[in-house]
């Protein structure tokens, strides 16, 4: 697909400084664009590379205008803006309307005209696929599932029975939703399954990364609002809920019955306790473990970064004593306290 | 599948109190359920939810029979209780006696007449399926496998070859058992593989989360005892073995030829590094990190709780002079020392 | 496969001791090994079973040789020699020619006469699948896909488009290659996806856990040089490089753009954060969080070991206090430096 320069300025509100009139055909970094692609500066630290570049245009924030050696597109977003124009260049294949012959689906289950069903793809019975879904190759919808208009659901993603899906989300390859929660009562006789009876709802405009798994709930449902993005292999346990616009990065995971507010931001490795809840716009940094409830938006820290193995070797031993550090530290000090007085 | 109030007593060894005569059709919890629903209250935390509950009925400890207004079956164990209800009046699906016409089953594999198998799975030379065997659709159960009676597999689950699976056990989608153990031999050339030619060895009444993985071990085989309950996203390695009845919690990992005992509880996120051995009867809370052998029943801990950002850093910077600072310790109480002898 | 004891000399490179006539038939530990199998002693923990060994021929260093009851086979490095008569010995089993009538191959696909295709396996359209390579069941090759000789894909893979993988690598099941980068741009209508239009390229002899993932770039490609190593459930972003011969362990990760060098080895669950490079020759020990770049050759540790709990509860309490104990540390010193003057 390709545009003019001014077409996009135009299209995506952009001021154009510059030649409108070049044709853009793809996307490019800034280093190694050539004239017929678009690139962008989004981060200073790329700032030096914009005085060389040979790209078509540049998506940039107007303070960079005057440096930019090509056409340019300002934006007071320019990642934002980027992603749009790229999206528009390089836009996803679209449903190709149909079911695979090899496709195993239902005959009580409810494909629209103008979705596809891939080779081997299974939809179970009482599903329904919405307009221009993608079902891919291997992937499973389960019994009674829903999926909604402009879904794509990548090679081998597993759905269970009875989730529902929203309009225009992603599940990445190797996505399960919909397993059973991890839930057992104990007694003498070992650990007796609870039915977990729940089921997930999914928002629209929710994208779910490769191998990432959302249980079913207990008796009620796991909840994931709209806009919510995860990225691969996150766990979200029974009864979770994430509220719209919240990310979570790869190797996260939520135990069960987690509430997460609106627009949180989750670092990669996080893992948040069960039973607690995180209020809107709180930031927790990667590989945290978040063990009580965040009540007040804000940026919340949890690892300790690596070190050189025999300095972090000193340290390591010395949190092992540091009770008792801190009990002679208050020694010392009552000991100096008495020396005062005297 | 509904049931009187007094039935479910008879059955499940409950004292009722209260009108036996009611039909309950499902479960539900106490703040929602209506009249044809069983509740129960295990958590003390719920108890102000009973006094207004509309339960057709509620499962409870004796305690606080006086206090519920509507039927009640008295429980030592209710959530047990609750759990063994709950799977009766909300039994998982039964399979459905036959083989796909789209399925993949090799002439030498042996399916039981009254096992299920599902759309497009594929069971290879050699396999066994046993008696009342669920094979989810996409699922693929390798050569010479053998899969226990009643046992229900996921959609698109991967068993190796030689992998041997008990009765009863439960496997959710996405699950890989008897992959490769990781097992490199290094030298000039780089890392050459060492074949892993052991098995996988599951007992009775398992349940496998979502995208975990077991691998088969390098010569001896990986074992996972009865009763054993893993988590989503949970790692066992070569050579593990697994003691009956321990549950580990989603995300955790064990590494090459660990030994845990029985009964143990492995928090979310935990990790044990390679032979290591972990008695009976151990809790290891979440998020820690076992790095020696566990000789002694008891709890374990091994995670910092996430912090606000800016207190958090301040601490971690400490940490990296820790050993410094016991140092500085030292010196004052010599200091001291000295200065008191004078 | 048997042979010899004389011909795995022979062929292996290593100094005979004994009776060279024997016939192995398999590999076996020390200490469970008959006379028609042969065994290795690499770690000197095991030196104790040498003695007493029942094997066929053993593997081992020059210095054990003459505690050897059985034919030797002496070798500087024992365990990278036993796995390459391992692997002799226990091939894996080698590519059906021939594609499977259930198999879906798109018209454009091309298939090496050599290769195996198994049961529901998907090739999409313009992908190519070099000799001798398996396709295992219900695994998917993406459009445009490549796959070098004498690879092996496991049951359920997922490749995406446009992936490129090289010679003799093992894909184990349940891996992800080339979903969609964690990649979008945040203004007040929420999160916007950034097309993630760059490849995956991997090397040769390349190994890949069950269920791990590795991200496409955003616009650049996703590279794994030749030898990479990883684990089950490792998580690779998009845009990351891994240098020649690195290993991962289970449940590590490396956040977008990470740059490992070469013959790095990362012990398991430890993650790296976006934008640090590693150079070669970096060991980081298990559970680490990276979060700066690595210059220096050496190894980098990054964990606390766990405690029991109570212990445990009373340091990290203490270190939630560690800054204010440094200060208080400081004004006793203070303090005593005045006393001193006096």
């Amino acid at each position: 697909m390709a545009a003019s320069v001014q077409s996009l300025a135009d299209r995506f509100g952009c001021e154009l400084r510059g030649d409108g009139s070049r044709s853009i055909t793809h996307v490019a970094p800034l280093g190694s664009a050539g004239p017929a692609a678009i690139s962008f500066l989004a981060n200073p630290k790329f700032h030096g590379q914009l005085a060389d570049t040979r790209a078509g245009a540049v998506i940039l924030a107007a303070g960079y205008a005057d440096q930019c050696p090509t056409a340019c597109l300002i934006s007071k977003n320019p990642y934002a803006t980027y992603a749009r124009i790229a999206a528009d260049l390089h836009p996803p294949a679209s449903a190709t309307a149909g079911i695979h012959p090899s496709a195993v689906v239902a005959d009580s289950a409810h494909i629209d005209a103008s979705a596809e069903v891939a080779p081997l793809a299974v939809v179970e019975a009482g599903a329904s696929v919405g307009a221009r879904v993608i079902v891919g190759p291997g992937a499973v919808v389960g019994a009674d599932s829903s999926i909604g208009a402009d879904t794509r659901i990548s090679a081998n993603v597993s759905i269970g029975a009875r989730v529902v899906i929203g309009h225009r989300c992603v599940l990445h390859s190797g996505v399960v939703i919909g397993a059973d929660g991890f839930g057992f009562a104990n007694d003498e006789t070992g650990w007796t399954k609870v039915p977990q009876l729940g089921a997930v709802i999914i928002g629209n405009d929710v994208e779910i990364g490769a191998n990432s798994t959302v249980d079913r709930g207990t008796i009620d449902d796991t909840v994931i609002e709209d806009g919510v993005k995860l990225d691969n292999l996150v766990q979200i346990a029974h009864n979770v809920r994430i509220g719209a616009h919240t990310v979570m990065a790869a190797m996260s995971g939520a135990a069960g019955s987690t509430v997460i507010g609106k627009r949180c931001m989750i670092g990669g490795g996080t893992v948040m306790i069960n039973h607690i809840s995180l209020c809107d716009d709180v930031l927790v940094l990667f590989r945290s473990v978040v063990t009580k409830s965040i009540l007040k938006p804000g940026t919340y820290s949890g690892s300790l970064p690596a070190d050189e193995a025999s300095t972090w070797r000193r340290n390591a031993a010395r949190f092992r004593q540091l009770d008792k550090l801190a009990d002679r530290l208050r020694k010392v000090e009552r000991e100096l306290d008495s020396k005062s007085l005297k």
